[in-house]
């Protein structure tokens, strides 16, 4: 039954302060899960050295993006560090509706916003398994300068008072085995009941 | 963090009708997850063959059985075509409070009395593919007359109003496969915000 088509899609939510390792978390989940799709968030902020655009964000100005916003085409959007971030609505509707499951990568505030539109949406928090190694990390990526990081932390910070409004905390010592736990979280909310009903005869 | 020692113990209710399957299913659970405490319940039928007292059941006499009613040693008991089963209580909570995750093979009215003291419980209903293939168990297992078979699918199909109150279903066409889903739900119960918390520093 584990293959067996859902009616509805699940919406996924992943949050995590920056430098946790989501997007590698996120890549390995994807490599074992071939069949949920993943939301390429929109941005204004400048790609990192190996990013894609249409592959890690859709890269966009900042009037393009506004327009966005006054035309109501996202599901939510939120400005971090002086820049734009936000989910288109049309595509992650329809497959949902295809029952398809869908991978949306956000920030707290937008998570927030689409736990108000979607009570369904299962909401995921990742942690680094300290604030030490998560500032280990982010020294590591050595693409921001010590003022970026030192705020990155403290926003980090911030990030973590949202944790209680998630359904599920996964920390990322080891990359597999937060995937691991991610893809049993998904299976697992495909079993439950209410998703399920429709599987049983006569009732 | 997946073997990480967990404050709590979880307790996990899985029920489902006679001849699904559900002996097998957690024989395969319990070789794959050797940590959980299989509590087993005590009941005043006759061993079937193959069956061990302490093992399959703890076997007692009808009287011995009625004494621990009486002294209210028992988490749940209820009456099942004509014999008792039950569960004990303080071996439970003894596992639970050690971070022991706890499972009980019990039937939809010992369930909803657990249900009603363990509001944490997780409950878990196993359903056969469909009630042709149930009736079919039922025939194969060739340990009932063909009056007793009759009377379980007649007490599957009440047991089947009981499902909505369970928070997972999983169909047991595949043992293997319906053993991971079970593996899969705990896993995601363990990484529930609420049983996590204190894995975040400083919140």
């Amino acid at each position: 039954m584990m293959g067996k088509k859902k009616e509805k899609g699940t919406l996924i939510v992943l949050s995590g302060p920056s430098g946790v390792g989501k997007s590698t978390v996120i890549a390995e989940l994807l490599s074992e899960r071939k069949d949920i799709y993943f939301s390429v968030s929109f941005t204004t902020r400048q790609p990192r050295v190996g990013e894609e655009d249409g592959v890690n964000y859709n890269f966009v100005a900042r009037e393009e993006f506004e327009r966005m916003i006054a035309n109501d085409e996202l599901l939510e959007y939120a400005e971090y560090v002086h820049n734009y971030y936000g989910t288109s609505l049309r595509v992650i509707r329809e497959k949902l509706d295809a029952g398809i499951d869908v991978l949306l990568d956000i920030e707290v505030q937008g998570a927030a916003k689409v736990r108000a539109k979607c009570a369904d949406a299962v909401c995921i928090f990742i942690v680094p398994p300290s604030f030490e190694e998560l500032s280990r990390r982010l020294h590591r990526r050595a693409t921001d300068s010590e003022e970026v990081i030192q705020g990155r932390l403290q926003k980090a910070r911030e990030e973590y008072r949202e944790i209680p409004n998630y359904d599920y905390l996964v920390v990322n010592d080891k990359v597999s085995d937060a995937a691991a736990e991610i893809i049993s979280i998904l299976t697992a909310e495909g079993c439950r009941t209410k998703n399920r009903m429709n599987l049983v005869e006569g009732v």
